[in-house]
């Protein structure tokens, strides 16, 4: 982190775009929010026929006008960021660049304008920035690290699911093909797989269901030890829940000597210089 | 809060109507929840056809005694409370107004009786009222206040299936798209964002379902991921529940010496310094 | 509980069929798990037609050896308790008689056999019995409980899933008649309250679905709220779980001067009695 | 165990195939990872019929490889295990055989490649065998543990789920043939309690749906009344691994004067005592 002198403007501009601490900063995200939204909504709207034949062509012109906005925003962000290649590489900074590159990469001539609605939608990600508006970053922040605390046993736990299905969808395969293999709906081992996660996370859409008896009972075996192994990573989750709001709790008492934090409630003498608290 | 002299019927009339601690309030209330039940039955019954041509002039008729005991009702409440326009304008102000208005204003002329069945049923939100009569009041504060305190993590979470449906949906309508662009269930992003919404909350009607390899595939991906996402802010519930849980049983006891709280609502001496509570 | 004097082998008898302490006692709530049990395979398996006309005499002969067997159970519980009469009104008693009164009653010519199906299932309800067996009572007492004090919750969160459903359908009900009056499956408010119900709850069987944007809009808007909601009680449970966890484990820790239980476990003095632990 | 003087090559041996400390062992799991996940892929692969019919060849050279690798690794383990039948008879023993047999027995003519599917798809639970990789061996314990030490209340609650959905299934097998005895879907009791698990663990098909009134009343209360159910089992899951985490922080600090628990790991003094830990 190189600390070049720098012109004010840049420093003004980079607390406008990038903090929202002062009133312009908080401004320009709620401006920034709105454009996502609007332009968001249009990526949407233009896929709905009736709507495109009517307001095709002001689609058209919301979406340039946001896209032109987006391309200044870009530039703005390059400008003003201390070390534009580190943005320019970051998570969010490919995010905003594909909030505009594929209007201008899909009017020069590839392909239709609808097959990038895809990395067009990805623009919403960045709603995720405009969360420090509302001071949710702690909140996020939270949910994020009970999630990461229990990264391993969501590994884990994916892992048995997978197996899981995958034992449940060839030995549906095999059942319900004998009972009728021309017309099974079981038609191969990755469409059983599929019918397999859609049954055993309680979606069950019912495009694909079981018709033979040994079918049916291997089915709600299947749905019963499905759900029964589904409430096992919930639990962790909370404990991990539970834990983090302890901690914060416990981190308020602080030793009036030594001034080391993060004391349990109900300590009465400190943990590490044993004067009382 | 101003304290005018007033005739001692209407403090009575007050007690009966607006409380539970007396027998005759507690009849009203009684009296009232019927009222609302059989209101809001009549409601649903007119609609269903088989009925409504045979005892279709006794729902008119119940509708009609019941709206004039509602009427009666918002008068009386009117009358006995201290400030009318406060209690006119409060939420329950306009969801009594709303149980008898619409029966009214469709007599009069204003499109047929059946379109005000949606205003008309707003008369169940009343029920809430009436849950002082079984002491469950601290309860539905105690769960409000649960959903109140994890609200930050409720609106990120719902941030993050609002992203998570949108760019799947915008993935969903292309991937089947390609594959059959005439047939296929996913005509619009819309579409297919209802389409992420009903599986990822594992609903999953089956009305729409993926028909393309690619499409299963993703679905499956969808499904795991919002299982996976689902769970987390249940945990969160759960960790403000047992914190509210912690925090009431801590009001009952702390030691006036060492300040040391969460003793048993038994204890006669402190369990960390020995003093007597 | 008047103390007569009684014959020996009644209390013997009681001893067998009322506990689970004694060799015999236990065989002899194996024999009757396994008699329940066979005789509900009966009474399912006679409802497919392809087995009942092929085993037909079979289920015939083993509904009548078993309702025999259970008329004598019956008797030599009426006769081995203490007080007959209450045994006859308790709850397990009506189980008990209704698990073979409704064989008798089809037999000499009430209807067909098999209306009585649901009668007939209900001996199931006496496997409840057997968990004392093995050594379930403490952790179904535990889940009951946990059950018990969160009934508060329960109801007020039944009365708000209620009132939503209510009005969601009535809501559903005039959206989806205004498109297309004639085919919408919304036919009444009922049916969109079942809808409603099996949406709410993430059943979703698709036999009723919105065809309207509008409808869709508030399927999905439903779809969250119900979703939002479905996980307090979730969380309220939790926490009941982990109090009913943690008191139990409280209780381990003995004043050894008062002999007072139900200490916290990092007490250093007794709460009671002031001295220390 | 008996400590024989081993050649120096088993010992070498056993630690690259039985442990994951070396690099070479880490290699192994590596490669024996990729193994199981192609050649499970294979078997899904070959039973759709397009992938067949282009690179059945291709998927016959993989399986055959593999399945002769799987053979030599099995020989090699009886080799260098301690007790080649404690091996051979212990889980993960016959689950190594089973990972090649089927192959050579379908190769000698006893039915059809495919009817083997269902065995072959058990060489995937070797992939537990590799969680020692990534340590996530503790993880696992963690959630095994969680779901055996609540073994007693997933017996109980799946009691009560297997007693409702058996009654429930009765019912509306009566329900529904009244109205039409002919057309109803719940044709026999054992296809409705079908129905009935579907229904109460919310997966919902839709494949059978109450047509009556009655019966969707009676549908409508499964729903609800499952729901209230399932939702206990989480929270006594939510408590156990509350429990879990407690009982690993608690094994790190104890003081050795008063025996107080829960200390911080970063903690020197007891915060009860105020003694050096």
């Amino acid at each position: 982190m190189e600390h070049q002198p720098r012109a004010a403007w840049r420093d003004k501009l980079h607390e406008v775009i990038f903090e929202a601490d002062t009133r312009a900063g908080q401004w320009f995200d709620i401006g920034l929010l709105v454009a996502i939204l609007i332009s968001v909504t249009v990526v949407c709207l233009e896929t709905v026929e009736d709507l495109q034949s009517v307001y095709g062509v002001w689609f058209y012109y919301a979406e340039w006008t946001l896209t032109v906005l987006f391309t200044i925003e870009y530039a703005l962000r390059l400008i003003c960021v201390r070390r534009p290649l580190g943005y320019a590489t970051s998570f969010y900074g490919i995010v905003d660049l594909l909030s505009f590159l594929p209007t201008y990469v899909s009017s020069i001539g590839f392909g239709r304008f609808g097959s990038f609605a895809v990395v067009r939608s990805f623009r919403l990600l960045r709603v995720f920035r405009v969360l420090k508006l509302i001071n949710l970053t702690s909140e996020s922040e939270d949910l994020a690290g009970a999630v990461w605390r229990a990264r391993g046993k969501i590994i884990v736990f994916l892992a048995v699911v997978f197996i899981t299905v995958t034992i449940a969808g060839a030995a549906m395969y095999e059942v319900e093909r004998i009972h009728d293999p021309i017309e099974t709906q079981f038609t191969s081992i990755p469409q059983s797989i599929y019918w397999a996660i859609v049954t055993m996370t309680t979606v069950g859409y019912g495009d694909i269901v079981p018709h033979t008896t040994l079918g049916k009972l291997l089915s709600a075996l299947l749905i019963l030890v499905g759900y029964s192994l589904i409430i096992v990573p919930t639990g962790f989750v909370s404990a991990e829940a539970v834990e983090s709001r302890k901690k914060r709790k416990a981190l308020t008492q602080t030793c009036p000597y030594c001034m080391a934090e993060g004391h349990l409630s109900d300590a009465v003498y400190c943990r590490l210089c044993g004067k009382p608290l």
